[in-house]
């Protein structure tokens, strides 16, 4: 050992004492970055390379001083940071992190526990079932609906997908698998057109193939077609494919719109198609009592996913999924191993329950969060967000230069700029590209994109909790500014 | 609006004088707790439904102080925590959180960002990939590996499988899918008998189905036997299947085992296998030149897992999965939407190369780690870990009441109690069994078990940052001591 005799620093942690003072200066750092963000711009203006070109290509043989390390968050860090907390970042469904959310994640990395079973942290798993409840209560979801926490919404559906597979149990796909089976009948996945791409990727991971999918059509507000779903499964079955899983979304991510669930649930009971439901964004608003009808129906569903991270202040990441059956979830994930046993036949083992066998102990922020606001707190938060968009809306409708191109049910705006003088479509769609290119690259605001029906459309997501009304109103000044510049 | 009047708190976030206040007491908190950890028992003396009945039922409608949140993180959680990072948990791959790792934690929840393509946040990336960089040239791993960091190896083994299968791109499974294709052959995949049941797991959820993994038998050492590997790949063409992929282990998690990757490599070349490397726990010992042996062959893998959130300080969660064939990866799990697109093909966009979408900002973690350690810091702490192995094991091979059940390459020592008079296994399980049970009730050391050729056999595991010798040598008091006990 005499060749390496430990240097500068000797064995065990950073002590104590350094932790709490560097802890201190990184808890006034973030204050501080919190309070001055809106001097950053949303989007840096890097080009790919900047900062892995500043980094050193070698980690330093000797511990460096903790000071050169937040010297460098600084320097190298910051300047290649895309803002996702700040007020102006309206971009995509904006996620951001709520002061009690960064102090329950500080907290969670302190205890640094694995939620894995429930003997390897018991309070990890039971305020996990705990808040579980909590959601379903402010959410006003049935009761009879069992939840666990994911991280994310892909891993989410993916898991509900998995499932419904597994609730076809008599094709014994868990132990034979779906590969060189002749006697196997094709499966076919349903969602609409507007679905989000998380749903292929499952379905691709799953092994099903992107053919599988039947993308059903939607009608003019974005929403899949009943009628449409019904008829492809009828036809489907007459050409010999079992149907499995119909995926709804409510709040789709181009345009927020809202499948009709409680339609659905009906076509997918009589067939006893499992019914999954992507809420990743949108279910938040059901805290509100006024927007509890984008849930109508829900009871019909088999499985349902609704990210806290992303409209509820909640440090990424964290993804609530909800099902009415967790046997046949626990019977597509669970496989036990000796070194694992745990004794308690009455505790939860959520590692049963999902291809993850590590689990961050993320409940601590749905406790912090929902504690800190009250859930009358954040129905005022959720509620002034929509009130926003509303209000965006309508200035768009009043505009004579811009159109809106879907409805606005919750927080995010879909419009385009439309001068009445010009009415071909690609100079349309090149006129808005290069009116988000020029917003975005003002730094004051992120805006992001879709495209409807071949057309380029320039989306707002009003849904941070540092989003206040006059940053709406800076957002509207820029962006008929910057229309009015490319059309002088 | 007026019956929904903003209660207490105001819209926006908590004000920041109260995220300083806060945050330093929490980092005070976490200081003392750390300081005073061994004060708690490692394991929660409490049955399951103790914690959950102490939290209310339902959310506040108006938000608590923040005092009120503290008061019951002491009170409710912290009798229900089992404490990870305690100096006597040796159970299971301890994990444990370093003071560089909790701070990036807080640092990433104050940004906020989410790191799924290059311009959703440029250093998140770039970090990302300078810091992949770093852990090839510590573990001495080959420079043409493309590497990407995700949560768990559970969810990176996945990855590795589903590559795998991509790669029989002949088969278009992505595409048309894998089932109700009387064309195609069975597909099989290999591990040892002592692979992780996370490589099962992944294999139920990627469609292949339990019967398609053929385990094989290990010597002595529980070692894979790359000569029946051989022998089992063969049988298995001559039977029109077609492997498809092999895992090999690394540090298997009952005994640590080291499966022979430059043989079974070698094979896997000859046959155009691919060989993912599970090394979750047992890769970080690759910091250390005397331990690189581990290593030998690793160019002829196709992938990799190792766990940094293991062994080497970081607070769960951080699995780095590398590649040599990125294409591969990227073509298995890459869709486009409109609404993500990026603009700059120079630049990354790592949501590309997984199933998740939304992605963390876990590089600062390494960063932080690898800098305020150095790799010299680091190498002194896992060489430490594995000297006290080393020594543990020497102890129990001299002392005649105790046996080593398996070899102990790394820092984890495979035991059980045997006293000379007792012969029949059925009383030599229960009397581990009772062993083990009594030593975790004391709440002074937490051990887990695992079962070798039928017989129930005692793991401990010495890779905590705040695990030293003396710890250690206690252990083995209390090991002695509730052993004693037992034979009385």
């Amino acid at each position: 050992m005499n060749e390496n005799k430990p240097a500068i620093k000797s064995l065990g942690d950073m002590p104590t004492s350094e932790l709490k003072k560097y802890g201190h200066q990184f808890v006034d750092w973030i204050a501080a970055y919190l309070d001055e963000i809106e001097n950053y711009p949303v989007l840096p203006n890097i080009k790919p390379g900047e900062i892995k070109n500043i980094l050193p290509e070698n980690p330093p043989e000797k511990g460096e001083s903790f000071e050169s390390i937040i010297a460098d968050v600084n320097d190298k860090i910051l300047p290649g940071i895309t803002h996702w907390n700040h007020p102006d970042f309206m971009a995509y469904f904006n996620s951001t992190s709520s002061g009690p959310g960064i102090l329950a994640e500080l907290l969670s990395a302190g205890l640094n526990v694995n939620a894995m079973a429930w003997h390897t942290c018991p309070s990890a798993t039971e305020l996990e079932e705990k808040m579980i409840n909590w959601y379903k209560k402010i959410f006003n979801l049935p009761q009879n609906f069992w939840g666990i926490i994911y991280d994310t919404a892909s891993t989410s559906s993916m898991h509900a997908i998995a499932a419904a597979r597994e609730q076809l149990s008599h094709l014994k796909i868990r132990e034979k698998g779906m590969i060189g089976r002749s006697e196997l009948p094709r499966l076919r996945i349903y969602s609409s057109e507007q679905a989000h791409f998380s749903i292929d990727k499952s379905v691709i991971t799953l092994g099903f193939g992107l053919e599988s999918i039947r993308k059903i059509p939607v009608d003019e507000k974005f929403r899949m077609i009943p009628g449409k779903l019904k008829e492809a499964i009828k036809e489907d079955k007459q050409n010999g494919y079992l149907p499995c899983c119909v995926v709804a979304t409510v709040g789709t991510t181009s345009t927020t719109s809202v499948d009709n669930i409680d339609e659905i649930g009906t076509i997918c009971s009589e067939e006893n198609i499992w019914l999954h439901v992507d809420a990743a964004y949108a279910g938040t608003a059901a805290i509100l009592p006024e927007m509890q009808w984008i849930f109508k129906g829900i009871e019909k569903s088999d499985s349902l996913v609704i990210n806290p991270h992303k409209w509820m202040f909640t440090p990424i990441d964290l993804s609530l999924f909800l099902t009415k059956k967790p046997d046949v979830l626990k019977r597509a994930f669970s496989l036990s191993a000796e070194y694992l046993a745990g004794e308690n036949e009455d505790a939860t083992d959520f590692m049963d329950y999902g291809i993850q066998l590590g689990r961050r102990f993320r409940s601590l922020k749905s406790w912090f969060i929902m504690r800190y606001f009250g859930v009358e707190g954040l129905q005022n938060r959720i509620r002034e967000h929509i009130r926003l968009a509303k209000e965006f809306a309508e200035w768009i409708d009043e505009n004579p230069k811009f159109e809106r191109m879907a409805p606005t049910p919750f927080s995010v705006v879909c419009f385009r700029a439309h001068p009445q003088n010009i009415t071909d479509e690609d100079e349309l769609n090149e006129l808005n590209q290069k009116l988000l290119d020029n917003i975005n690259s003002t730094g004051k605001l992120f805006l992001s994109h879709t495209k409807l029906n071949n057309k380029f459309v320039i989306r707002i997501a009003i849904s941070g909790i540092r989003t206040f009304e006059q940053n709406v109103n800076d957002a509207r000044n820029l962006i008929e500014q910057k229309l009015n510049e490319l059309l002088d």
